[in-house]
């Protein structure tokens, strides 16, 4: 049994996989991290390898209190994955993209792909049909947009995430949400339609925190795996455990 | 003559205006405010009314110092205007996009306007060919998704803006590159064929500090003109001194 340990920005990822098989996730803030893993390591005593996905928020003893009882792989880009990596800066893409490629490289083998991740972040990762990856981009997701309004300029307030009824907004909180929510909208849209036109036989993968709010705004029809970023880890983790 | 006083999140503006006509116009930061203003007063000695637009920054000393010598208009929407304000918070519509709109209809009386300004914020603003203001949309501006990325994220650095090589960023700076730049590329060019699919016969203006490095990458074809806030505003002050 494989634990897989995602960490974001903001909350923690376990997710419990036998063999290819998700059997058990669960989602909470970095601060419980110990509890948490003491209650998972109680309830799967099975677990023998792990692998840690961390964009730079866990601690050095958080990782050793796993590391105490199964054989942790902390994912990097020094490890073997599945597909050529024509990232230039290899040591500073987001080990997170590195998973969702890998990912998408076992779900659509043969396919160009590209993948939208809306969380924090929002990350384009293409990967081409001869498993080539090429790189992406890098836009704030919809809680920066938010809070960038309300922290960086004066006078604008701080509100929750809500679709917009319409293009106009007519009210400086529904001028908002139009800009925000309409402009990640537009963005995607226009994205995934100039990769079209350069790759006609593309799926549009779209997964993250803000997929499920996002995916029925959106015109292009996409995917949404929940799950996504949890099977390419455990893929890695499998990959390089032969 | 008059003086137009516009201040930004960043920036402050002078302009001199003999009737409708702009005949001379200084940028300089916010501290600089009293020495500015004094050089100027000497230059043009004929100045005799002035209207203020700030979005929050201005101190009452700044405003006290051009009071002494000025007949002085606070832009705020308790002034009169040339067009039927719609907006449900009109107390909280920022005064710099009420002078936008104000220059619109004096440039273009009676046609569908949708007005960009692409500054610290991008900001949307419609006004109908039956001269009423609808409201429109705010999301952050190009230098804000750049700080942002940097700010509340982990990880990423600060770049200064730079127009991307390809939508696909081979590396961490040119996905940021692609990330922030396309992705307001995208988010306007969307926008405004979601407001053409509307109205037809629109006529759309891009304006702001980041309107010139936009205007060459966007589809749809649009007229952008650096003083159209500053003769907006000799506009109101016009307007209200009658």
């Amino acid at each position: 049994m494989n634990l897989i340990v995602d960490v974001g920005n903001t909350y923690v990822k376990f997710a419990v996989f036998n063999k290819a098989k998700l059997i058990y996730k669960l989602s909470f803030k970095l601060q419980e991290f110990k509890k948490q893993y003491k209650i998972l390591k109680n309830e799967y005593p099975e677990l023998k390898n792990a692998i840690i996905s961390s964009v730079g928020y866990l601690s050095k003893l958080q990782v050793e209190c796993v590391q105490k009882d199964l054989n942790v792989m902390e994912l990097s880009s020094m490890l073997n994955f599945p597909f050529n990596n024509d990232y230039k800066t290899p040591k500073t893409l987001g080990v997170d993209r590195l998973a969702l490629v890998s990912a998408s490289v076992k779900q659509f083998p043969d396919g160009n792909v590209l993948i939208i991740d809306a969380g924090t972040c929002i990350t384009y990762d293409f990967i081409s049909k001869e498993n080539d990856y090429l790189g992406g981009a890098i836009s704030p997701g919809i809680r920066l947009r938010y809070k960038t309004l309300n922290n960086l300029t004066a006078n604008l307030p701080l509100l929750e995430t809500k679709q917009p009824q319409s293009i106009i907004g007519d009210s400086t909180e529904t001028a908002i949400h139009s800009g925000v929510v309409n402009g990640v909208v537009k963005e995607i849209d226009g994205i995934i339609d100039h990769y079209l036109e350069d790759y006609s036989d593309l799926t549009v993968i779209l997964t993250g925190g803000d997929a499920k709010f996002l995916s029925n705004q959106l015109k292009n029809s996409i995917f949404a795996n929940s799950n996504f970023l949890l099977e390419g880890l455990n893929f890695i983790l499998e990959y390089n455990s032969k």
